[in-house]
């Protein structure tokens, strides 16, 4: 079987909600709560902590721990750092969610850091941040869709070579890849761009499915589809961001093996 | 008249609504939004504030002051203690949520402290942190939900009588205890379970009820009451939890006390 | 034509969702979320950031600045003097929300502080914040809605010509000022009253405008005409808080010229 199919997909959202993950969230200030949400919603058990003086503990009795740059303040990332060698030190994987990156020096190179000091399981961002990560953020700015998509392709998989990481990069279309491995994701719907939080979010998916899955590229395609096609699902009965957002939780919490399978847009 | 009735929490939550209190919050950066506007929709008026340099000014000027340890960090103890002494020196009710006591060294340690160092009026959380609390989760954690029960009545009863708080151990039965009363609630719905911030919450129903209501027992029972009330009532028009979480603001604000007297489910 | 009509207010929105203005906001942890979706909601770019290490640098690449002081620590108000410094050498407008001055004496100076040390484009409270930064909050506070309302114009007109900054009071009856103009909007809608951060999201409505604005006071009751009349459609369709929050996001995304014309209370 493929490593990524609509079926695959299906049977690690079941292993989730059967075993209901402890994931361990060291996140940004604007959609701490969003992410705690998606992950419930899921079916996933969320801890949000970045007290120095605790997240080694709280790591070493999750599944997965996520770290996402969104308000990232000093303290944080020392906080992160430490999460993250415990989670290394016992094989719990760790996702990276590098919002903003390329926005400011700061972010990159704290994101950088992360990258050079812990093992990362897997980088979800948006083309933009990738191409940052990867040192390449000017090639790809500014590109229209298609060229961008073209691009990403072998940033992406550069990116993934570089660090050991699975490289999801989001948008339109998504492109991940472990660097050997490569395939597009085309669901999704463009009231995600519309609400703050789809990435922090569409990250936390990723976690969860982590968290049941040790194939850490297998995971991400399984929980952007997964997230995706909720998405999908939530458009067709909002009438603008307010209620996408809310029926976003509410797909989420009802996605089950047959939707999946009717929407699923996988291509290798 | 008992001191828990459907009755007496419709009076309270008609007192509450005439006098519009001042609650004051140092809360956790997840929920911070969802109880803002919890209390709110009850009837009161939140603030919530955390630097040291006004926290003691802040809790002068309200009416009651909530404590939620959910990302607790060393400089928000502190805040804690500061606005903590300040409400004990004028009898202000303090209200505690131990939010993961428990699940680490820093966060049993923490709100052990606050308990020494401060008079809590009422503190509000699951069983497992109410076990936590008293020195014995060993023996609450892992056991079955009646089990849990039985036991939570003694555990609950012996931090009641250590502390000199009364104690609202939350679940899908509550316990409720000040040592020497004691009362179960059986209001709720299972999709409290599937958000964030439910205990928060609930946290700050009692805080709100407890700025009009010196016997703690009787406002943490009031505002459980009307919390769990509201929440079967929102649950009842919900498709998942993102709909829920919309209908129980919109059902906090239209409790009434016909709703209140069908639905309560009060054993001594 | 006068400097705030029903048709100017939108032209400006239709300027804004073309031009898509990134606008950093160093705010509270309240309503965080709820500035960024109503910034999108409205059709420009939110990014969040109140890090020391990058505030300078993101506030060079945005069209505006907001600072909201609603949970203020001593680090947050360097950051703010800062971001405000770069934003004030660029010529990039920086608003100001004094939430809860006059409330302590820590807000009321840290605001005060950053009104004297930065150069404020426009500052959004309600009467009460606007009075305290006034040094006047003993005349205005206490006193009846249209008692407030005349007290209102003198003390706005007084703290525009202190600071140069346009001043937006908001309440029933919004009074704007520079200190020569003055106009009162009559929009609005009281369940704004029963949710959280509908202050720093009418701020945030400001901000988007005078991201497109060079004039500060047009800007502002541009912005705000938007906001409240939103809050007006999505009040029609609210069974309560829960659902009007939900509906203002929608509202705002959908606003358009025919229900700005058909909805505006402008009064010079």
């Amino acid at each position: 079987m493929a490593w990524v199919t609509a079926a695959s997909a299906a049977a690690l959202l079941g292993r989730l909600r059967e075993r209901r993950p402890l994931v361990h969230h060291i996140t940004n200030a604007v959609t701490i709560n969003d992410v705690a949400n998606v992950t419930l919603a899921l079916g996933a058990a969320p801890v949000m902590a970045h007290a120095i003086e605790e997240v080694e503990e709280m790591a070493a009795s999750a599944e997965a721990l996520a770290l996402n740059i969104g308000t990232l303040t000093a303290p944080v990332v020392e906080a992160m750092l430490r999460a993250g060698r415990r989670a290394n030190a016992s094989g719990t994987p760790v996702l990276l969610d590098p919002v903003g990156a390329g926005a400011t020096t700061f972010r990159t190179a704290q994101a950088r850091r992360l990258l050079s000091e812990l093992r990362i399981a897997c980088i979800r961002g948006n083309a933009g941040e990738i191409a940052a990560l990867a040192g390449q953020s000017g090639t790809v700015r500014g590109v229209d869709a298609s060229g961008r998509v073209e691009a990403l392709d072998r940033v992406a998989a550069e990116l993934a070579r570089g660090t050991g990481a699975a490289v999801a990069a989001t948008g339109p279309v998504d492109v991940l890849t472990d660097g050997a491995r490569v395939c597009r994701l085309e669901n999704g719907h463009p009231l995600l761009a519309r609400i703050t939080g789809s990435g922090c979010m569409a990250t936390a998916a990723v976690a969860a499915f982590a968290a049941v899955e040790r194939d850490a590229l297998a995971a991400a395609a399984a929980g952007l589809l997964c997230f995706e096609i909720a998405a999908e699902v939530a458009a067709a009965d909002a009438r603008g961001p307010g209620t996408f957002r809310v029926a976003l939780l509410d797909a989420l919490a009802a996605l089950d093996g047959p939707t999946i399978a009717g929407r699923a847009r996988v291509r290798p």
